[in-house]
């Protein structure tokens, strides 16, 4: 069967939800979905460069501590940022921060690279896992050969493991690529655990492979090999 | 394929989503739930039989407005009700009150056939569809030949057209044994209007099958009919 939402072909195992549940789902999820500080609102968030911008991003209690562990003891335990009404976000620009609001009201952001890497920072800090595996999903689709050793960099540093794990992949199968590039050198200057990590992985993936070649050679069949 | 939601078995225009888009699907869902009156309320909602029960149920503007074009009105109207801080709902019962609120945070409801057309006529008076829908797909599934003149009177009263539809099919394809009720003759009594659409939907199918009758011995192969 096609799948609807992603269009790819699936049988079997992977067959999901008929049309019409799949209905039900997307109704059920706009439904749910909280109209972006309307009004009524009765906490801000307030960004780096909130001079530069529209000002603190109003949202509600109710709303964000239903969302993430972190911002629900802030509030909750009655720390300086639920009696002054405004939550003080450190190093986050006003676009990130107005991003990462709304996706906690209706869980769906339009992500560039650069906003999937800030957003992905703030779920971590946050504790807002969705968000966390929505980032790591575009990331993902996003690697190439130009982004994966920064990528894979920057995934370690935010213990992203899906991101880790498709950008090794892609870089220990285009290592001679790799290794021309000047990131690479950086990366032996900067963090030589992880360059020795991807030495590692290429080596254990050639390994395989010839133990994979010598396993199929020596169960050639023998009367085939006779007959040659 | 098989649907993972409902388990019924469908093909081609009928398949909708795969396995991994059902799971983000699901995921995206439980985001998006509010857990319910947790703190932070900024308004109740205080039911008919306010006093035998546990008083009012606590809730937030922002959500409430949200998923209420009529309870938007008004709270963002200031009337009687957002100035007082509670919303009191008439004829409608503490169980009825709690389940209704519970669904406008978490979009579910554990329903009995007393409780989805009391909170089909809520959803019906603030303009919930969501829910609306919700309790119709119910009645309809929980349709049966005891229920159904009352069902299908309940529904025409509510402007429930599904179960109108569900109820009247069921009525006309058992009419012998609808006529000998006790609910039949209370109809007939208080609602003529009713139970003449039944009829002349009862009358309709019969014309329809006496003219498909008519029409496939009309095209009965001429040769077989000389042989006969």
């Amino acid at each position: 069967m096609r799948c609807v939402s992603c269009e790819g072909r699936y049988d079997g195992d992977d067959a999901g939800t008929c049309k019409q549940c799949h209905e039900d789902h997307k109704a059920k999820v706009a439904f749910l979905m909280t109209t972006h500080p309307s009004s009524f609102s009765d906490i801000s968030l307030s960004a780096s460069d909130d001079e530069e911008a529209a000002g603190p991003v109003p949202a509600h209690k109710a709303v964000l501590v239903s969302r993430s562990s972190v911002l629900r003891a802030m509030l909750e335990n009655e720390m300086e940022e639920s009696l002054s009404g405004i939550i003080k976000i450190r190093d986050v620009s006003y676009r990130t921060l107005r991003a990462f609001v709304n996706y906690l009201y209706t869980a769906e952001v339009c992500l560039d690279e650069q906003l999937a890497c800030d957003l992905l920072v703030m779920a971590e800090i946050y504790q807002v896992q969705h968000l966390k595996n929505y980032c790591q999903k575009f990331l993902v689709s996003n690697l190439n050969l130009d982004n994966s050793l920064s990528t894979y960099t920057f995934a370690h540093q935010h213990n992203a493991k899906p991101i880790i794990d498709a950008a090794l992949t892609l870089i220990i199968d285009n290592m001679d690529k790799l290794t021309a590039q000047e990131e690479y050198a950086e990366l032996k200057e900067k963090d030589p655990q992880l360059v020795f990590e991807i030495y590692e992985a290429y080596l254990s993936k050639q390994v395989n492979k010839a133990a994979a070649q010598k396993g199929s050679s020596a169960s050639y069949p023998s009367e085939y090999a006779e007959e040659c």
